[in-house]
């Protein structure tokens, strides 16, 4: 529990115990709430500068310009203002003495708790609490605790709805009206274009002291504030209530809200009352992970921002890219839905997986409005999609700058595999619950409809007597127009064979419904024969000798390009390419071959084997972007690579994923929570390390659980019944490192002070004319100065006091050259792993045989990123004894084998060795081969890395897991 | 004094005596006030449902996508909200007893009053006073006093700033910090990205009753609020005043705002000190005309809101487009400024054209990035303008709809005629002036460096050698793509030459200064030649046999077209034909070759003659979009056509300009002011009327003042001396008809009741065994039932029993019928009329021979238009005596001179002459022929329409007019 800097996880608590405004707009996604009605993100109640609040209801869209339509962030629910004796409590004036945010996912409820100085040095001691109550989704509760420590005063609190929310500076509301109540008050706004009504109210409640309440109505900024005088250590606790509903939901949104308000029990019981229906909820979607408990975090935190995003009373919504969670993409509903977040839903909660695929339903009106634009028949379904099902991908990217270039976007005419992978996913919803009713009155429909599209879409060429479909943007979105994309054209044919079988279903099961869909779609014979050719002939590119497939026509005579060659990076290859150049080379975004092999896994469809996946495995990964591409990536890679073994990539393609948010891997947390990649986090646990296949009768699990996990417990739900499965590794990897500390060499491997010492050295050498240059240099490394000295002397003779006295005059040189040393001459990476490693806990201690280490790491300005300091006069023996090192690790107060040791010098890592920890080496294997790891340098380093090679060590030296 | 529907003009004053609500945002446009510094709309103090409350200061501009930047609506000073016992004083509830708005142009204040009725009914007279202080532009005063009427009651006052303004939903403010004051607050935020900040304070005194006063900062919205006890008849004032300040003014923006308003007097001193800045104003800017008030009125008040728009101490800043008054065009500054509004400043506040025009000087940075980017050398200036000179048109008119077309907007690429009407306007400046200095040290920079980037527009054409200008827009923007448009042609080399001779006068008079200019534009003696050679062998497309100016190479090649065949039309004849129709015809937006006639004419350049605009007048006028093409015509034409000694068109044409937004002629008032039509009133009433023209001396008056106008006054500043004129018309035209009240027939003009007459005679006829038909029946128009009835009997016998019964069943047969009648049964353009009358200040009676009349005016609903009514039962002698006309003009308390009767009858006709009135016949010549106007139907007639007219009569019969 030592980090200082970041976030701590404990199995169901996410905990924050340092307010980072550099990081505000993507803690304020990552603390997000929700209920499957609205989510709110996790903006302070007392706001923050330029914070970027939202509460965003499912459906509630509004017009604006470019991107056609957006979800409204609606009125926000969470002022709530604290003034002490006329100052405002504020996190950017006064101290922050304590802090500490937590997000308990079990509970559903986000509370922080600090102890603030004001400006004028008044201490009081604040907590909020809220929740958006999942077992009644209008409700919304927030409490706020107060205890003065050090002063009386007056305590001023105002409550508040803020009715003038912002899509980043766009309001999307007009303010009706707004009216006082019995302790609260109501709004009632509309929005601009849409004209959806919302209805608000509130009520706030305050105990523990005797107050004035006073209710304000600012045009669109309606507040109740309480005013009280407070005494030291007293605590008063503040209840605010708020009630939501829209025109999509009741007739008359703010009677709704108000009757509901009225009626509404204590705050503690509406509390009590989310608790249980999280608890609920958890019972069937929970996943235990043991031997991992930041990737059994993770995978909690992921399955939440899911469950808080899925709505549960509505089937014309669907959840957006960014969850309820953002703006980033205006809310619209992309296949991240059915491909990525869908499995999570139909496993565990196939009630909510119903509602998602029926919103695709409700918006075939659309995509037919959409195909008939294009010219085709059929639905065509939207790229982007929100209420109508319209296409809402936006036609350009235009420049700020007054001269830039338009950039035009054309996946909204091209990115067309979205018309076979929504029936993909309702064809697995249908075959996992077995829901027959959902697929004669909703699936069919669409499953048949999007086939009719296909049949005039794709374009017969007589020269090959093949089908073929071109210009189209594949999976991959590193290629704008391509031909015969192997993945569109595969996932076509299968969508078109699955057609065949629901018609011949649906005319077999429901012949009635089937005639009248028919009839409806105008599907006839003629129709479903050419489904039938297109299946014969359309063309896969597929070379059955090689197993290895093209992407599309003519990937294969594009650039090729050496990924590596362009480390270390911080953007995506087509910033670093440009577009153009992006599409003249084989770097992929995401997986395309590799993602229609997924797609293909679980029933091994053509093309999926282990032979073909092997393949193209070898072919596709290192060309992929899997970094800065699509963060769609990742899980996919983890899944394939799990099936092939590759434990170890498996795990930090996992990672990568389930750490996109909680760690802002792609530094874009700030727009919203990364759907599909949790979506895609639940499937790497249960298809990848689970295993899971299904066999006629049941699912099986065949696991590869990651080195260190102990356990993975889950629930699925699959043709009517529950399958429990809890899989347990009996013999966990005997050698893997528990490392809590790390010890730092300081000359060339913190800082280049070995050149200083040179300089010391030579100018010594050169004053009493010894032998010495940079070569004989090299042999000093790591050993003291007396030691030192004695080998530039040789066989010369001095006395002791000579010698003394050129110790201390090398050593007057040295101190005299140090005094230039600033942070600028830290070495590369130093500082970003020191960070890195207090930030996942680890200790850090210095262990330099140096008598000025301590100058040392002043001058570099690192001494608060030390727990420890071992220096030369911590120890007599100097290095390969171990006692230095064992000096270090005992005032970390850690065991030798739970420490390890960065070194730069043979006779470091013989220390380490000898005090039996675990030791990296910084330079050439000739110099540090004895070490565990061998490591250029420091940049880049991070400690997840290391773990991951720690790992490797761990895996090649332990016998067969046996679960 | 009766108009009951819409405005009233005084000399000084528009009121308004009923509020408008379908007119909303047209009427936050028409009460705008402003001193230079900011503008703001006439939304009211309680707003409105979708009020479009807008405070826009000069140069705050901040990012937009699409258009770049736009004019951010600033922190809202309006809200002052009353709450009489719970219940909100709003228009949109309870009832508005007496309504009166005015806008007091000499004073500079707009002010309200009203009697409202609660919802609960309770009466209250509220009025509200406000203005921007022309004497301290930081200074906003607003005054609200309240008179209870028929309660005793809590009343609540809040005045408030809206730190949450919106443009069309946009907020572009951050809120930065806001806090208490001595019985006020203040408030401090910033623009989102243009990171300007704002500093406002506010201060509420209340007198005339002892109120509990409290301040309540909501964020974003600070508001302060007064609550006491009300007697009835009781008047309380409060006064509400504020200050404004940006990091534009001042480094403290809100230290500032904060000291200014601990330091003003009281409400009365500030706004006396703000009425004694406008009056000095008025003393240079003034423009009389005695003899047409609604024409005197409508001149100030567009000298008003240009006067408000233009910047006093800032030379960064112009006038855009819609002035400060509304989101139209988003703050952006065209060409309208130099060449449209800048002659009043020139001529009438030269201190304030010169700071319009060093604002060109300023951007001349942004000009030539803009060169730049096209490839060019020297400045091109953007065709859309804001803050940094760099152009912000912008490229696209973006589709709402989900498959709408995008359209390119050319005006930025093509539009270039823009960097010669600059430096135009800068020569005339300096010529009008005198202002050396200015020349020097920012004139001439402008109009050589653009000069240096026509140098290197202009293409040589070795095939015809001649030098030619390709692919542009002329003014007329209905062309988009034309090569060699004479306007951009000739005004390029007119603007080369004036480049040389300034060349030439910098190099004589400041050689120092011509030195360093020439170094830092690198203009050489090979440019220099360039021009001359340019200016020799540029291609004018004229015929000097005819006279003919070509608008631009091929345009007599286009469709031709007749505009009176698209009549009566309600949109622009580009919505008509569409975008490519338009290209395709020769039908223009906006004077284009007499645009350039009329930029030549005051110097007499070629190709301006007067023979030479007689030509093209007769070419270009009758195909040009006058009325929905562009608002920058109308002032134009009528320029020119009173050059042409087109009076009545010259006087149409002007008023059309002049009432385009105090009548909301083109309909989008709501976006702001038409900056250019108000400028271009100006020069109408002074080179247009009043003929002014300079000789080298001094200016000269050769007036043609329209008819009516008696007088015309008013000043120039010419070559450092200030000249009177002072112009009357001492013989007014003897029978210009003063006319104050409209008489209506019913029958055949107001509805179709002759129908339901010839139907009820038929059907008796045909009893009867008479001989009638529809031919017959034209003889009965305006005859009584019995005469009529004697008409058809003729030579047969009836007892006079038998005619009463006869007479009766007709009239029962009739009373059933019109039964039927409902207001669709009004003849086209007849409610206008009636509505467009009352509006001019006309009373309107009813003159009908029916008995039947109130019946049938009951059904047609327009009782509440009609001031008297004159029927069957009114007089004994039916028409074509004029009894009944002569009654229906006493009702109305008018003598017979001062009215006309609208006749579809030959007796009716009769009867009006006979009584002395004015007759408008309707139908055809030779029915109503005597009448002094004939028109086909009421459709589209205006009262405006009627009055040229009869100013064409009275034309036609004046003598010559002296002055």
């Amino acid at each position: 529990m030592e980090t200082k800097h970041d976030f701590i996880y404990t199995d169901w608590i996410l905990i924050e115990n340092q307010f980072q405004p550099n990081q505000l707009h993507a803690r304020e996604t990552i603390f997000t709430i929700g209920n499957g009605y609205l989510g709110t993100r996790g903006t302070f109640e007392e706001s923050y500068p330029r914070a970027l609040s939202a509460t965003l209801i499912h459906g509630v869209y509004d017009d604006v310009p470019v991107v056609y339509t957006e979800l409204a962030n609606c009125p926000d629910w969470l002022p709530l203002v604290v003034i002490i004796d006329g100052e405002r409590f504020r996190l950017d004036q006064g101290k922050i003495l304590e802090y500490n945010r937590e997000l308990d996912l079990h509970q559903g409820v986000l509370s922080r708790s600090l102890r603030w100085r004001s400006p004028t040095g008044k201490t009081i001691d604040i907590s909020f609490e809220r929740f958006a109550s999942l077992a009644d989704h209008h409700v919304l509760g927030q409490r706020c605790q107060l205890t003065t420590v050090d002063f009386h005063g007056l305590i001023e609190i105002q409550g508040s709805i803020n009715g003038y929310p912002e899509n980043k500076g766009f309001n999307h509301w007009e303010g009706l009206d707004q009216g006082k109540s019995d302790k609260g008050f109501w709004l009632h706004s509309r929005t601009r274009y849409s004209r959806i009504d919302i209805g608000m109210a509130a009520k706030m409640t305050i105990s523990g002291v005797e107050a004035a309440m006073q209710v304000n109505t600012a045009p669109g900024y309606p507040s109740i504030s309480a005013t009280f005088f407070s005494e030291p250590r007293q605590t008063v606790t503040i209840d605010k209530i708020v009630t939501v509903f829209t025109s999509q939901d009741v007739v008359e949104p703010v009677s709704a809200a108000q009757e509901k308000i009225a009626q509404l029990p204590d705050y503690i019981t509406l509390r009590d009352a989310n608790q249980e229906a999280w608890a609920e909820v958890w019972q069937q979607s929970d996943i235990v992970i043991e031997g991992d408990s930041k990737a059994a975090f993770a995978v909690r935190y992921n399955l939440f921002q899911l469950l808080i995003a899925a709505p549960r009373d509505n089937n014309r919504v669907s959840i957006p890219a960014k969850t309820l969670s953002g703006f980033g993409y205006h809310g619209h509903i992309f296949w991240d839905t059915e491909i990525f977040i869908l499995p999570f839903f139909t496993f565990t909660q196939p009630a909510l997986a119903r509602n998602l695929l029926t919103y695709r339903y409700h918006t075939l009106d659309g995509a037919r409005r959409k195909a008939i634009h294009y010219g085709y028949q059929g639905a065509m379904y939207a790229w982007e999609s929100a209420v109508t099902g319209d296409e809402v991908t936006p036609r350009w990217a235009l420049p700020s700058d007054f001269y830039g270039e338009d950039v035009r976007i054309w996946c909204r005419d091209r990115e067309i595999h979205i018309s076979s992978v929504i029936p993909y996913a309702a064809w697995y919803y249908w075959r996992v619950t077995g829901d027959d009713e959902w697929l004669r009155d909703y699936g069919a429909e669409i499953i048949l409809d999007t086939a009719i599209f296909w049949s005039s879409r794709v374009e017969f060429n007589p020269q090959t007597q093949r089908y073929e479909i071109r210009s189209v943007i594949g999976a991959d979105e590193y290629h704008e127009l391509v031909h015969n994309n192997t993945f569109t054209n595969r996932i076509v044919q299968w969508h078109l064979e699955k057609a065949c079988i629901v018609g011949d279903w649906l005319r077999r099961s429901f012949p009635e419904k089937a005639t009248e869909l028919e009839k409806k779609l105008q599907l006839t014979d003629e129709i479903r024969n050419h489904w039938q050719e297109i299946i014969n002939k359309i063309w896969i590119p597929y070379d059955p000798e090689t197993g290895l497939l093209e992407q599309c026509e003519g990937f294969f005579q594009l650039d090729d390009i050496n990924l590596a060659d362009y480390e270390p990076r911080q953007k995506s290859m087509q910033a670093i390419l440009g577009i153009e150049g992006a599409n003249n080379h084989q770097v992929l975004k995401q997986p395309d071959v590799l993602m229609l092999l997924y797609l293909m896994r679980e029933s091994a469809e053509f093309p999926y084997s282990k032979k073909i996946l092997e393949v193209n495995w070898d072919y596709y990964a290192p060309r992929t972007d899997i970094t800065y591409g699509s963060s769609l990536g990742p899980a996919i890679h983890a899944i394939l690579a799990a099936d092939l073994g590759k434990t170890q990539e498996a795990y930090e393609r996992f990672m990568q994923a389930a750490m996109v948010d909680l760690e802002d891997i792609r530094g874009n947390s700030n727009e919203g929570i990364h759907g599909a990649s949790a979506g895609g986090i639940w499937q790497a646990v249960v298809f990848g390390f689970g295993g899971i296949q299904f066999t006629d009768h049941q699912p099986a699990a065949n696991p590869h659980l990651p080195p260190g996990w102990t356990r993975l417990k889950f629930k699925l739900y699959w043709r009517g019944k529950w399958h429990d499965f809890d899989l347990r590794s009996t013999s966990p990897p005997p050698h893997l490192p528990n490392i809590r500390g790390a010890i730092f060499d300081l000359d060339g491997v913190l800082t280049d002070t070995a050149e200083y010492h040179y300089q010391a050295w030579q100018k010594l050498a050169d004053e009493e004319g010894l032998p010495f240059n940079r070569q004989a240099n090299e042999a000093l490394r790591g050993i003291s100065r007396r030691a030192s000295l004695m080998l530039m002397i040789g066989d010369r003779r001095y006395s002791d006091t000579q010698i003394q006295e050129m110790m201390e005059r090398k050593n007057d040189y040295y101190v005299e050259l140090i005094q230039n040393i600033t942070p600028d001459n830290l070495l590369p990476g130093a500082v970003s792993l020191l960070d890195n490693l207090r930030q996942a806990g680890l200790k850090i201690a210095l262990g330099s045989a140096s008598k000025n280490a301590r100058v040392v790491v002043e001058k570099l300005g690192i001494s608060d990123k030390l727990d420890a300091i071992a220096d030369g006069y911590s120890v007599q023996k100097p290095k390969p004894a171990p006692d230095l090192f064992l000096f270090a690790a005992q005032q970390l107060g850690l065991p030798p084998q739970q420490c390890v040791v960065f070194e730069d010098a043979a006779a470091g890592i013989d220390a380490a060795l000898a005090a039996g920890m675990w030791a990296v080496g910084m330079g050439p294997p000739e110099r540090v081969g004895n070490a565990h790891i061998v490591l250029p340098c420091l940049d880049g380093m991070t400690w997840g890395k290391l773990q991951g090679k720690f790992r490797d060590i761990a895996l090649e030296k332990r016998a067969v897991i046996t679960i």
